[in-house]
């Protein structure tokens, strides 16, 4: 499976060559594959503010990358950069408040930073950026492994599933994690359709999720949000599979906005519900999802399309996110293992075992 | 409240004047304010496929005006009118299948014309619409008032409402279904908020709801269909509050697609579902809300926006209404009464009660 993964792997969002972050904007797909260079701590903080670059995974990586660009424009300026770093470190942890990939990788790229002196600095730090890309990409293999023989388990035919947002290739440093377990169960023979969520206001399952399946002959269905309770009537499905941005020591999970609708309709359907995501989106620090940090975005992003005003002039409530508690989920696939009907007790135990690979 | 309600009355989007049906183009609104005049029953029927008038009570209303244009034209024409407009009504019957209320106009529309004959049976088929018009302005007044002695039954402070499409002025000869009700509890002083769905993929909450309800100093905040559970959890919602395309003799409610979303969410959370909509929306041919056919819409409505594409060239599933089983409503209120916790004993009782007014 390992193998017919890697061969599958087709479309890649974060390239780090020629001193820069290269980021494919995800803004302008799939109308426009345009890639952008950040070549600053400022401008990566930019691109993830401005979700140029977006998915939990996607924005860990692009900010350890974004420390490097930081630290070696210090160090060119003649700074001293070891201290003065501290400054792009606090750029980027304010970029996004809700994903906790991206405080992950910074703690990743600091801890590092404070082992390491002198000459060989810069280079240990580009090279702890490039293995926070690289095993994310390893995490990606393994959760698509682990979330095939949880389906297998459970029905070894063809199936219907349902995805929320998008979880790809271009969300994560690999081929996806909740997208990552439907190409490995495509490749396994079990998907029969994957329905996408268009998931407003951002659209990324219309942009980017049906981008993905299509450009690898997968077959997916697009559908408004606000289906979701008839599809899973009507459609026969099997799997509500999505992926995380915080899951919480107790097992509750913050995702994309719309989460914790799937999770409740799956529930009353008597639909599983997975959720894919590494063991760096998971914050033991945090008791429960009622303490994470909800990303409230502007109105604009709802009363606008393509720059139109498309709404009368009212209020906008757009928060980003939403809190799935742990009782509504079947299954918490990480590369350090699953989880089933997760609670504090099995979060602490899946953390303190040994990494699968 | 009827004086009140009335006084308050802003909004018309169908004018019967000049020997032809005028009216408010919805797919325009809130940046252009565009009028349509329609002369035969193929334009209405045209108009109402295409969504220039939407919303059941509207559709109805706009169908029956439709049969009398297609008369007076056949009339005009020399033609055995009252033969051959049988075609206008198999063309109005045609343009959308879901609610109900389109078929009860052209059958009222029907049932006049075979109690008719001669010189008097056009201006009697006029009067027939006019009163199918007036009639549904009559029960959108009674439909405001219950919903809100409802509403006051259980709580008579301030509260936060949430709903979904366009139920007022636009969709209605008066002002409105659920949207009437929330409209006459905010001039009871019963709103704190009405929480808007955006409603994808034509946004009639967006355009429509959030235009009526800002133009009248109705507090309206909108949202992402896909914020509804993440609403209800963290904003202390006390009622949804939907209209109804059609109801099935056992109390099923099909509704625009995410209704039946809410009403899953709702029970989840303990907020309160009311359907407010006119005995016309009721089917008691229907035992269940099994056999009402479900209309499913082109897939660029979901793939486009503004002419343009924004998605993946995939396959898209457009269905635009779902249905809502009796027993996930509190509340179906109409011009005859409210029926609580609806069943199939409950709505006969009501069908077969005399009219309030």
């Amino acid at each position: 499976m390992r193998e017919r993964l890697l061969a599958a792997e087709k479309i890649k969002a974060i390239e780090w060559r020629d001193g820069a972050l290269h980021l494919l904007d995800q803004r302008l797909l799939p109308l426009r594959e345009h890639w952008v260079a950040c070549h600053s701590a400022a401008e990566v903080a930019q691109a993830i503010r401005d979700m140029l670059v977006r998915g939990a995974p996607a924005i860990g990586i692009s900010a350890a990358y974004g420390v490097v660009l930081g630290a070696r424009q210090r160090a060119a300026a003649g700074e001293d950069w070891q201290a003065t770093v501290s400054a792009d470190f606090e750029l980027l942890a304010a970029s996004r408040p809700t994903a906790v990939n991206l405080f992950w990788a910074l703690n990743r790229m600091r801890e590092r930073l404070t082992r390491m002196a002198g000459e060989g600095a810069l280079a240990a730090l580009e090279a702890e950026a490039v293995a926070i890309h690289l095993s994310d990409r390893e995490a990606n293999l393994t959760m698509a492994q682990l979330g095939v023989e949880l389906i297998r388990k459970h029905d070894a035919s063809k199936q219907t599933f349902l995805t929320h947002c998008n979880t790809g290739a271009l969300a994560t440093g690999g081929f996806g994690t909740a997208l990552g377990v439907l190409r490995a169960a495509h490749l396994d023979g079990l998907v029969e359709c994957v329905h996408a969520d268009e998931t407003r206001p951002w659209l990324q399952g219309s942009r980017l999720t049906a981008w993905e399946l299509a450009g690898e002959g997968i077959p997916v269905s697009l559908n408004a949000d606000a289906a979701a309770a008839h599809l899973m009537k009507t459609r026969n499905v099997a799997w509500v599979i999505v992926g995380a941005d915080r899951i919480t020591a107790n097992g509750d999970v913050a995702n994309k906005i719309g989460t914790y609708n799937l999770a409740v309709i799956a529930m009353h359907h008597g639909v599983r519900f997975m959720v894919v995501a590494p063991s760096s989106t998971i914050d033991m620090n945090l008791a429960s999802g009622d303490d994470i940090p909800i990303e409230e975005r502007a109105g604009h992003e709802l009363l606008e399309a393509g720059g139109q005003r498309i709404a009368a002039e009212v209020e906008a409530f757009n928060p980003v996110f939403d809190v799935t508690p742990a009782d509504l989920i079947d299954a918490i696939v990480t590369e350090r293992g699953v989880v089933e009907r997760p609670d504090a007790k099995k979060m602490a135990e899946l953390m303190n075992r040994r990494r699968l690979h």
